[in-house]
């Protein structure tokens, strides 16, 4: 059953009861601001990735500043966001299971719909579902561009599956997928400059390889908001997926030259116990806030690190600790399974809670 | 909004949705049946810790092999609980949000609950919440056997907190929670006999300074599924709070002389993409299964490793590998959280989906 909200509008933001998620709003929206700012001179869209927020009201509030719609990793996404407005979604990962595919195809009527694909076989299960659905469905081709992940090679291998998605009867060539996800957090510009140029040769050889068979391409979707900068600079991707940049993280934080935006995503945790001088513990561990990606931070307290996480607690140590009872926001190591840990987002500006939106899309299933 | 459930009881285990929480009910029946069986001679009880289950389900299947009731580490586990029948619940963690108290107390009406506190200001918050409620609440003392985390030092100190709570007109002196966490998890038999000969030197002897008081503790309250047999065997402990005896994970696995019970809990994912020859990519990534305790085991695939997670991706590498398609169980680094990441269990037998049980206290809240 879902939780209930962990605040209401109207709070201070030290009454949220804790674990909460807990949503800046300036830093926000100065984040979608300031990525729809960095794009408009470049021509190049944004088809932010929803993998990230899991929520149509944050979807909206990209869209309303020039993004041409979201990506999404799961089918189970895509069916969040749609039911809840969003017009234009591509699952920018392989869907292979049937009842999965005949979900997807059901959404076409509501919002416009594309998947990926990287092997025949995948694009016959697509074609199946969409015959039976009496639909065309637009698929692209996903390419490996050095993530060593899922996806063909560039070049002919992608052109090959481009003619038979082209040759379906009920499928339409879409272009392109081509993310490099292990570029985003290269810690030095020098190694994300070169990922990104390797990438961009394979994907520029690709297209115009589409080209000359007649194959036009109608979306070159990637990048993250580690890279994004890059592929919009190329002139090969039409399309930019940044999704953390709306919340950002420890872990991006860590790159050098970080991404021009603003800390915006927190768990609020509360001093439960402090046994000792020098430690105080948490009611947020890993199931509230991961570790993936390395242990968060603590937000205003420069002595304080949390240096363990168990499943229920974390143990903060140091000196200037917060006092027992005390409200403490924590910087996620890694905003994406932060955010899906939890199903409410509280959103705050200058103390008081403004809004409680739901992680509509929270959860296991694809 | 919850997901619906992945499967139903009757289909065929290759027919469930992925990714999947799968239970196989011979093995978590035979892990229920052996844990009563190695608890009965000794006389120790089995108060189970729902923070692994988080489900009434569970819950009553191990009352109704004996065990007394169970413990939970969050109000939010507590109310599930209880609201689901089970009658007697000991938070096995401190709890100071005034909100908070006011549920737990609020639960006094249909089920047994009791908590533990740590520190004098915590004491009183829970005296307060006993009075608003018109109910006594029966509080432990933590002690720190040896992990660092919560918890006052055996002797004097706990002594002095327990007097506090008996002087205290609303709530009653419950016993002792004596949980050492960090020794499930140490690697040698050796380490994990010193670590619980320490944990029962500092407990007897704050049982013994406490009956000279004239308090008798009705619960001594500790162990977990990597020591419950010490616990159990020292005479001092009067209830043991094993709960990943159940489903058992890779991290268990890896101690020596594991603990004899079998793996039921695994996640049921299925290749979405196989673009190489060594290498096929599943649906379940760290969101899925996470990896605060290690990366998962790929089960029956001898050949394959689980080589890497990424928030919807899990990439395995090796020979023998699955097919694209294909559906494959992994075996959790950790059950706990892992737990958490789903809605729904899906008990299978010889091949079938017998059942479908809610996680019910799924979630951040506490």
């Amino acid at each position: 059953m879902p939780q209930p909200p962990p605040a209401e509008p109207g709070m201070r933001e030290e009454e949220v009861d804790t674990p909460a998620l807990l949503l800046d709003l300036d830093a926000f929206e100065h984040n979608l601001d300031t990525m729809a700012a960095l794009l408009a001179p470049t021509g190049t869209k944004l088809r932010a990735h929803a993998k990230t927020h899991k929520s149509p009201v944050v979807a909206l509030a990209q869209m309303r500043r020039g993004a041409v719609g979201q990506c999404v990793q799961k089918v189970a996404e895509a069916e969040a966001l749609a039911w809840g407005g969003v017009p234009d979604i591509l699952v920018s990962n392989e869907v292979v299971a049937p009842r999965k595919l005949a979900r997807l195809a059901a959404l076409s009527g509501i919002a416009k719909v594309a998947v990926c694909a990287d092997d025949a076989a995948g694009i016959a299960r697509i074609e199946e579902a969409a015959e039976a659905a009496g639909i065309r469905m637009t698929v692209l081709v996903e390419i490996d561009v050095g993530a060593g992940r899922c996806g063909v090679d560039p070049g002919p291998p992608a052109v090959a599956l481009a003619e038979r998605i082209a040759s379906s009867p009920h499928l339409i060539f879409g272009g392109l997928q081509a993310y490099h996800g292990s570029a985003q957090h290269r810690r030095t510009k020098e190694e994300r400059v070169a990922a990104i140029g390797f990438a961009a040769e394979g994907t520029r050889r690709t297209v115009e390889q589409l080209r000359q068979r007649g194959l036009a391409c109608a979306i070159v979707g990637g990048a993250g908001t580690g890279t994004f900068a890059l592929e919009a600079a190329s002139g090969v991707w039409t399309e930019v997926q940044a999704g953390s940049y709306a919340f950002m993280d420890a872990d991006y934080a860590r790159n050098d030259d970080p991404p021009p935006f603003r800390q915006s995503l927190f768990v609020l945790a509360q001093v439960m116990s402090a046994p000792r001088a020098g430690v105080a513990v948490l009611d947020a561990g890993h199931k509230a806030v991961p570790t993936d990606s390395g242990l968060p931070l603590v937000h205003g307290f420069a002595g304080a690190v949390y240096a363990g996480a168990s499943d229920e607690h974390g143990t903060l140590k140091g000196e200037g600790l917060p006092a027992l009872g005390q409200k403490v926001r924590l910087v996620p190591g890694h905003c994406d399974p932060t955010v899906d840990r939890h199903d409410w987002y509280v959103g705050v500006r200058r103390g008081r809670v403004e809004c409680v939106w739901p992680v509509a899309a929270r959860g296991g299933m694809a």
